[in-house]
């Protein structure tokens, strides 16, 4: 991550950022007082038509920063205004330079239900979660980070507050009308590593685990929530690889309100010049994912990806990215939420997927020291992430516009490309056959002509093979609501459980 | 129906009229020129605080009508408006009575997901299916009617614009600058009738398969669009037995979009005073069913009532009642919407129940003379039916509330009332034993308790029978997520498909 020291008001310098990079102004200004509260500081970027104000922060020893993460090519000139005179009519510029090769920029939603990172690059998540991981000690915080650049992981979940009493940083000192700044030097510091690895970090910023902590935001006034959410987006809205999700299980925070949460995704809407992904997670109860501030659906439903037909429902009427964020965990726990078997975890990202979603990963393994990885980090014990690797690798060489349910109302197995790429999945069947059909209707009908030629993979999604099948099938006429090959052509499946077919057109 | 002839401005006469009934008051006016487009009037009616203005209507013959459905007892008021000056300032009263014992007013939203009478009298809708009833020749009319009352169907859906180019009337005689009165005397006739025998009239003011009748609409410009949606509301609004579909698999009316549907719900608002039901219906693509004017969902989606798991997700995330409309139609058709056996159309019922929506059948049986209930009306040749009556009766014994999912995220064959009432469907599994075991967490956490009494009723929906179990069964504790007998007491169940079982406690 490039992160440009800022040249307070000299334009003589002038510093080159990556496009999706971190310009990060640095202004000396007051330290008496209280500057959290007292002082404020914006700055408007503007290149060509262009012009993107961001609000500032204070970052203690009486220094100012504004974070700009410039979002498209060439000279941008800025100003300062703030009610402190020393700290306004500040003006500068910098060059944004085109990005590195591993930089494609914040992921957007693309193709309604689906991701692409702001340079177009197709962004297939395959989250985890991992709630506490930034609040523990700093060598477990070290093996975290080499545990996910190992792993299949491109996002994780993870708390802006501490759910323990003893984490080593609070986001305020005493009360809450001060930020303590080592605590989001400290986040900012694990998000860069993240971006620095590929890893999306899915900032929950409230949750319902905090009570008793320093943490703990339920008391707060309504002026102490916006402070924070505007605190934390001046500091981290430039970080590329930021989503905000608003809350975990939202519904057991007890003392907000619906029109609360409506009220935090304008704060953080409004705040946020890189528009990064927003959404909320429930528990029981469901936060209406058609708002308009809401991106798209981060959802906790085990059941919805544990059987067939099921996951694709959400999508009916919800038009936007549909992510089971939450779907149980592989793990020991004695909690029916806890003790997944990898077989099942996986199962439930293929089902997901077939259906048109994305399904993250949880690992709730007790290590001798009482940690998990979805409670504290560390490493991986589980025997999903290999298979979700598999996973990865399949979908990332898919279409680049994502995985559709293929006519959906009729057929449970099947998601793909109409008439272009197809991923028939089993779950737990055990099939020693299967006679190659593809479905003749939505959702692109048409899509389908005797005549075409199709290729066959066979995916073994458990032992993470895939095995070509000899030949070529070639779509006879259609019957009924089905496209057969010319010969009834069959295909021979092991008769074990967790297996799939990939029929990709030949062109 | 009550229908009272309204007394033009003459207060002396006093007519009552009971509450939800139809107070029908007429006036002389000019019949030169186009009194559809060149005339309009309306009527303030009021009573305490109360006021309450509705739009009237031309009915030929130089008559104009304003219809009024009193919503509270006692002496109620009005005056007129008009550009017309021999149609203004009339005014008069009428004296609103209590309701005969069968007429419970409009039905609303109640409970969340379900649905009451105005009176607060349950509504479990058992609705049909029967697109053109309404625009057959009066015998065949006249006995869809006699069908429908000897039937367990207390809702139909039924098509305001005739969808064949031979139908007796249609709503225009020519162009689209005025209505055809007779075409609109000959519905509310056969609305009013569907009032008198208790059923529901869901009418669907648009759908796409008029196409080359005088009913198609996609040429009609912005403000015959409007004037025809405004007249059927002053029309028939004062039916306390409307239900307002905006359309029929809405997505295939090519030349409206998405925010024009968003204006026709709220011009059908604006002009209906009694405030009906409104919903709009999918085919492939689906309205956001969370957008303000909708009150609940219409949906068509098979797969989502034919197993386990599947129904209850769109209560997720949509926080009104579910009401699939179109779930495939027992039948004899050559086309997968048209050919399940009575056996699925049940169960699919049953499906939907037990997740906290509601479902609707439909009968595609070709008669003889080529037509079919669903299509046309007049007779049911169908197995379902008499099974519905069976699931109304169960339904209607009842829990008032509704029957809400348990544990919706872990447990798929159970819906209820946590602690009251539990119904365990197990479609076409066929147990033939079932130990004893209530779920104990959402959606009422606390709602069991040890040494609660419960009575078990066998139910055969398929041969419909209720058979007692002997005995009582009483919770012993919580065994991790579920309380079972005492004495880990099962129920014998004879191995057939389609058996539920029904437990109820006792006080």
């Amino acid at each position: 991550m490039f992160l440009a020291a800022g040249a307070a008001a000299a334009p003589a310098t002038q510093p080159a950022v990556e496009r999706w990079g971190v310009f990060d102004l640095a202004l000396p200004g007051p330290s008496n007082g209280n500057p959290f509260v007292d002082v404020w500081i914006s700055a408007v970027f503007y290149s060509g038509k262009q012009s993107i104000t961001l609000r500032g922060f204070y970052d203690d020893d009486g220094i100012y920063r504004v974070r700009f993460s410039p979002p498209e090519l060439g000279l941008w000139q800025y100003r300062t205004e703030s009610n402190v005179a020393e700290l306004s009519g500040k003006t500068g510029e910098l060059n944004c330079i085109a990005p590195a090769a591993d930089n494609h920029g914040p992921v957007r939603v693309a193709n309604v239900y689906h991701f692409a990172y702001a340079d177009g690059t197709p962004f297939v998540p395959i989250g985890t979660t991992s709630y506490g991981w930034a609040h523990e000690p700093d060598a477990m915080e070290d093996q975290t980070l080499v545990t996910l650049k190992a792993s299949p992981f491109n996002k994780v979940r993870m708390q802006l507050l501490p759910g323990k009493s003893d984490a080593l940083f609070f986001p305020y000192p005493d009360d809450h009308s001060r930020f303590n700044v080592q605590f989001f030097r400290h986040l900012e510091r694990r998000i860069g590593q993240l971006s620095d690895i590929g890893v999306q970090a899915d900032l929950i910023l409230f949750n319902p685990y905090s009570k008793g902590t320093m943490a703990w935001f339920d008391d707060l006034d309504d002026a102490a929530d916006d402070r924070l959410l505007r605190y934390v987006v001046a500091r981290l809205g430039a970080y590329r690889n930021v989503w905000w999700s608003l809350a975990n299980e939202y519904g057991q925070v007890k003392h907000k309100t619906d029109s609360d949460w409506d009220h935090f995704f304008q704060v953080v809407q409004a705040e946020d010049a890189s528009d990064h992904l927003r959404s909320i997670h429930n528990a029981a109860k469901f936060y209406d994912p058609n708002k308009p501030w809401v991106t798209h659906a981060s959802i906790q439903n085990g059941a919805a990806v544990s059987d067939f037909g099921r996951a694709s429902i959400y999508r009916d009427t919800c038009r936007k990215p549909i992510v089971f964020d939450e779907v149980g965990y592989e793990g020991n726990l004695k909690v029916r939420w806890g003790d997944l078997t990898a077989q099942e975890e996986v199962k439930r990202c293929w089902l997901g997927t077939i259906a048109g979603a994305y399904v993250g990963h949880g690992e709730v393994i007790s290590s001798p020291q009482g940690h998990s990885w979805t409670s504290d980090g560390g490493v991986l014990m589980g025997e999903s992430p290999p298979r979700l690797a598999f996973l990865r690798k399949i979908l990332e060489a898919g279409p680049a516009e994502g995985i559709e349910p293929i006519d959906e109302f009729y057929e449970t197995h099947i998601g793909g490309k109409a008439g272009q790429y197809y991923l028939v999945y089993f779950g737990e069947e055990k099939p020693t056959t299967w006679t190659f059909a593809l479905p003749r209707d939505p959702p692109a009908k048409n899509a389908l002509a005797a005549g075409m030629k199709f290729h066959v993979d066979v995916l073994d999604t458990w032992n993470m093979t895939q095995t070509p099948v000899d030949g070529v099938f070639t779509l006879g006429k259609s019957v009924t609501y089905a496209f057969s090959a010319v010969d009834g052509a069959a295909i021979a499946l092991p008769g074990r459980p967790y297996m799939a077919l990939r029929i990709q057109r030949i062109p």
